[in-house]
């Protein structure tokens, strides 16, 4: 794309109702625009990184045998009612509203409830089982405050995948398979190294819980890492007890600061028996359905990415989620002989596939090298007056400033 | 896939609380769920087809240069005070709220505020336009009646674009070119022959206003339509002076039913000059940006495409938004000849890069047959005994009931 039509302008200064990095950053990069506290638009370049994010978690969720389809935001109460879960007293962030025809609605906060409905139309036999479903869908939370920028907002897009079962042993399946792919997704995501699958106090259902946490200085949680092990455990399971079960040693933990990532449950028949999901088994026998659920909030991943990555001179992104793979800087002049390199060089990178975002501006390079810094695509291509004559480009990595000179014909490998 | 693995079921009868032919017909073959009224989630299969119809979509936006980002749901109230749409007596489709830390939101009932807004921190010279924004975004309406399944929703999926010119002469442009691309989209639906531009009385700017109609049954509303020029006009715009205006012969018009499948609208500089969007131009004068706006209702379009091509068998896709292209029944059992031919055949198709659907499982030939028609898929190839042996398959097309005889060979052109 040329940047010359791309409508997104940049900002030198932070906007200065943004406390967190990732908002301070990604607003001054164009990539989102913030609508009021905690909830936030996505822009081209913010929303091709959010698209790259989906699609990796798509394919993941996809190869474990999930089928993808959407709910709806607006939930029927009396769903939530059989669960106990529309209660003010019960949960406090629903957004709540009336029916012009009468009656209450809210805003999904999760969707447990309308999928396990949605299946008992679905799943009546043994033979139904096991299966697994999964959305990107926006979720809504009306937090009190919203200080995290899009790491928590009140309007929020998850990934949530739910899985069915007909026994414990085909649900520890589920749940295994959904958590390899969760490690692999953090692995694409650039996050492997500093993402822990972190134990927590356990549910109704097991000892303990399980989430991803991943490293990281704006994180809200405290967790304690066994590096060698590459787990860890969070406060609440930080006694002897605990620690004696997991069969971890206290002395090798450390502490540090990280954010949830990801969340896997175990649901038992929680949702299945009160909302009448149950199947008929080989001897005829009817029995609820064991379900799990798997979330990753997208929309905050790409704060964890921005707050993990990011520098002194703005966004920093992994190769598989940036908006574009090469920054084409041409420092010429329309008509002139840098342009005419660069234009060609722009048609036949995009040509082959390349994903090319092309400042083609008429500005002055240290403005444009600053801007490009600032939006933190992973390679820069530099084109200048040597390059134009050569044919060898300057090509510089964002995330650590290295700076390769490259003959042009390697630039397409 | 494997029809075996598919979660949904179909259902032979219509459920009770339906009354569209729509919801009825795309509820029976599992391709979506009525969680209220007006208020539809997409299973796999409706999931697939919505986005077959948001890529045709995309690729016309894009085509005519588009960038596509993505707004919110939650709308700050201030914004629409401004434009004089949030009060009651003006607007009277909002879902509103109250946020926890105090103050009120609704949901958006479209995005002229927010995007007017956004487009100020990026557009302040001549040098930023011509642009033009879109998104795929829900919409929210408090409809008091939702009568017409996927057609009119309460929470429902548009595509929506706006454009931003600086002078008439620019706008002008930009909507003919997003007419032009409307007219392509329809061909590509498969909607061109029943879809007419429609002049509607004028709005502030103009003195008709256009939208597209598609014919149909279950339409809301009637038009006259001028079948050898192509081109229609609404009750509003039947009287001697406008027909004159127009160069429409009253002879010549046809009334028909039809539903509005599309809207572009001139909206000069009233959201520009409220919400202060402006640009410098050559001279250094400060000018309201002119505007434009474009709207396609994804889901509804959903909706028209059953009402339009189902029969009374079922659904009836066009091949450039079915959920698959083929519907590959085998009526073997497990382990048997037929069986391991139509394995076989399903996996070269998939392989060739053809999406099929496989009906592999253990069912009478005339519930898979009654199903396959329920569902719509354009061709299916059936595996029996013959084609087993000799290698030739019998195709039908689920449009139009022919049958052919094909070599395996050909079933991959």
């Amino acid at each position: 794309m040329r940047q010359s039509r791309l409508f997104t302008k940049t900002r030198r200064e932070a906007p200065s109702d943004e406390t967190a990095k990732n908002a301070q950053l990604l607003v001054r990069a164009g990539y989102i625009h913030k609508e009021m506290a905690g909830v936030y638009s996505y822009l081209p370049l913010g929303l091709r990184t959010l698209n790259k994010i989906i699609q990796i978690i798509r394919e993941e969720m996809d190869a474990v045998g999930g089928q993808e389809i959407i709910m709806t935001a607006l939930q029927d109460k009396t769903l939530w009612e059989r669960t106990d879960r529309w209660d003010e007293t019960k949960v406090d962030i629903w957004f709540k509203m009336k029916f012009a025809g009468g009656g209450d609605t809210g805003l999904a906060i999760t969707h447990e409830e309308p999928l396990t409905r949605i299946m008992t139309a679905h799943i009546s036999s043994y033979r139904d089982l096991p299966t697994m479903v999964y959305q990107f869908q926006n979720k809504f939370r009306n937090e009190l405050r919203a200080k995290s920028g899009v790491m928590r907002g009140k309007e929020f897009m998850m990934k949530d995948l739910y899985s069915f079962a007909k026994s414990d042993e085909e649900h520890e399946a589920q749940y295994a398979a959904v958590r390899a792919a969760y490690v692999r997704i953090f692995e694409r995501l650039g996050l492997a190294g500093r993402t822990y699958p972190t134990f927590a106090s356990g549910g109704v259902f097991s000892d303990f819980s399980e989430e991803f946490q991943t490293l990281s200085e704006a994180g809200e949680d405290t967790i304690y890492v066994d590096e060698k092990k590459h787990i860890a455990v969070n406060r609440e399971v930080l006694t002897d007890e605990a620690l004696a079960k997991l069969g971890i040693d206290r002395a090798t933990l450390v502490e540090k600061k990280a954010v949830e990532s990801g969340n896997i449950f175990h649901l038992g028949t929680r949702f299945s028996e009160t909302l009448g999901l149950s199947f008929t088994d080989e001897t005829g026998a009817k029995k609820p359905v064991i379900m799990g659920s798997y979330g990753i909030g997208v929309t905050r991943m790409v704060g964890i990415l921005t707050e993990v990555f990011a520098d002194e001179k703005g966004l920093v992104w992994p190769e598989s989620v940036a908006p574009f793979a090469v920054h084409l800087v041409s420092l010429g002049k329309e008509g002139d002989e840098i342009s005419k390199t660069a234009d060609t060089l722009y048609d036949d990178l995009t040509k082959a596939g390349v994903e090319v975002l092309y400042d083609d501006r008429d500005l002055r390079a240290g403005e444009k090298f600053a801007e490009s810094d600032l939006l933190g695509i992973p390679k820069r291509v530099v084109v200048g007056k040597d390059a134009a004559a050569t044919g060898v480009f300057e090509v510089v990595t964002r995330l650590n400033g290295a700076v390769e000179k490259v003959p042009r014909e390697q630039l397409f490998s």
